[in-house]
C-alpha cells in the first residue's frame, strides 16, 4: 500500500503554529493545488463542482500517538476521535472552495494547509454523499475550544 | 508515503457487483470494523460521535483511469470529478453510521465496502468541519443515475 503524490499544494502558511484549524477556520484563505502532468486529464470536469475534498499526506506531522489532546479541547482524546493529524497512516482530509482551474493548477479557498503538503487525491464534494445531518458529534459538542489557530504540538521535530 | 491497515472491514459485500453505491444507498446495510491491538487505545471517545469516517484501501480496484465512466452516469468524466475506486492513490472515503463499539470491534450500518477491506483510518465525522452546502455539483447535479448498485467495471481482473 504505496501512495504517491499527484501533485502539491501551495499555501501562506509554512508552519503549524497559526495554520487555520480547518477550512471552516480560513474562510477565503486562498491556496493551489498543482497537479503533476500524468494526472491533469483526470481533472477534466471538476470545474463543476463548489467545493472539493482534498487528501493529502500530513508531511511535518510527528509520530502516531493514541492518546492527544486536540486543539479544541484541553483533556486528552483517543486519537480516532480527532482529527489530529499525529495518526498511523496520516493521511488528511479538507474540504475546500474550488474557485477555478487553469491547466493544471486548482486555484482554491478555506485552505486549513501546509505549503508543500503532497496531494494524494482529490474527490467532489457530494451532499448526497458527504452531507448527514447528525444529533451527537461527542466530545466536540461541549469543547472549550481554546486554540483560534493550530501551535506546533503535532509537528515533527525540526533538525536544525 | 507507506500506508499500513490499522484493521479489517467485514461486511456481506464479496464482490463488486451488487454493492451500494456509497453509504446513502446502503442504508441500514451492517457492517464491522477490526481493530487491530496497537491501535484499540487511540478508539477512546469515539462512542460519542453519531457518524465516523472510514478511509479504506480499496484493494479490489483496477489500475487507475484518468477517464472513467461512472456508476450514476452514462459518458466519460474525469476521474477526480468522480468517487470511482479506480484512482492513483486507491484510497476510499465513506461516512458510516457508528452503531457501537465492543472492545476492538466497531458495530457499523450504511455499508458500502467490500469484504476484507483494509482500514487506514477512522476521524470522526463533524457538521463543522464536513457539512457544507454547495449551490453546484458539476455533472452530477444532472446525472442519470442508471445503476442501482455498483458493477465490475471498476474491479480487479480474477486470477482464477
Amino acid at each position: 500500500m504505496q501512495c504517491h503524490p499527484i501533485g502539491v499544494i501551495h499555501t501562506q502558511h509554512h508552519q503549524a503554529t497559526g495554520t487555520p484549524i480547518q477550512p471552516c477556520r480560513a474562510v477565503g484563505v486562498p491556496g493551489t493545488a498543482i497537479i503533476d502532468e500524468p494526472y491533469v486529464e483526470g481533472l477534466a470536469d471538476l470545474d463543476g463542482f463548489d467545493r472539493i475534498w482534498l487528501l493529502f499526506w500530513c508531511h511535518q506531522s510527528s509520530e502516531p500517538k493514541m492518546t492527544v489532546i486536540p486543539y479544541r479541547d484541553t483533556v486528552p482524546r483517543g486519537l480516532f476521535a480527532t482529527r489530529a493529524p499525529a495518526r498511523p497512516n496520516p493521511i488528511g482530509l479538507s474540504c475546500v472552495r474550488l474557485d477555478r482551474i487553469q491547466g493544471n493548477t486548482l486555484h482554491l479557498l478555506d485552505v486549513d494547509l501546509l505549503d508543500n503538503t503532497p496531494l494524494l487525491d482529490i474527490k467532489p464534494y457530494v451532499p448526497q454523499y458527504d452531507n448527514y445531518p447528525v444529533q451527537h458529534c461527542g466530545w466536540v459538542d461541549h469543547a472549550p475550544d481554546p486554540n483560534p489557530a493550530a501551535d506546533a504540538r503535532f509537528e515533527k521535530p525540526h533538525l536544525d
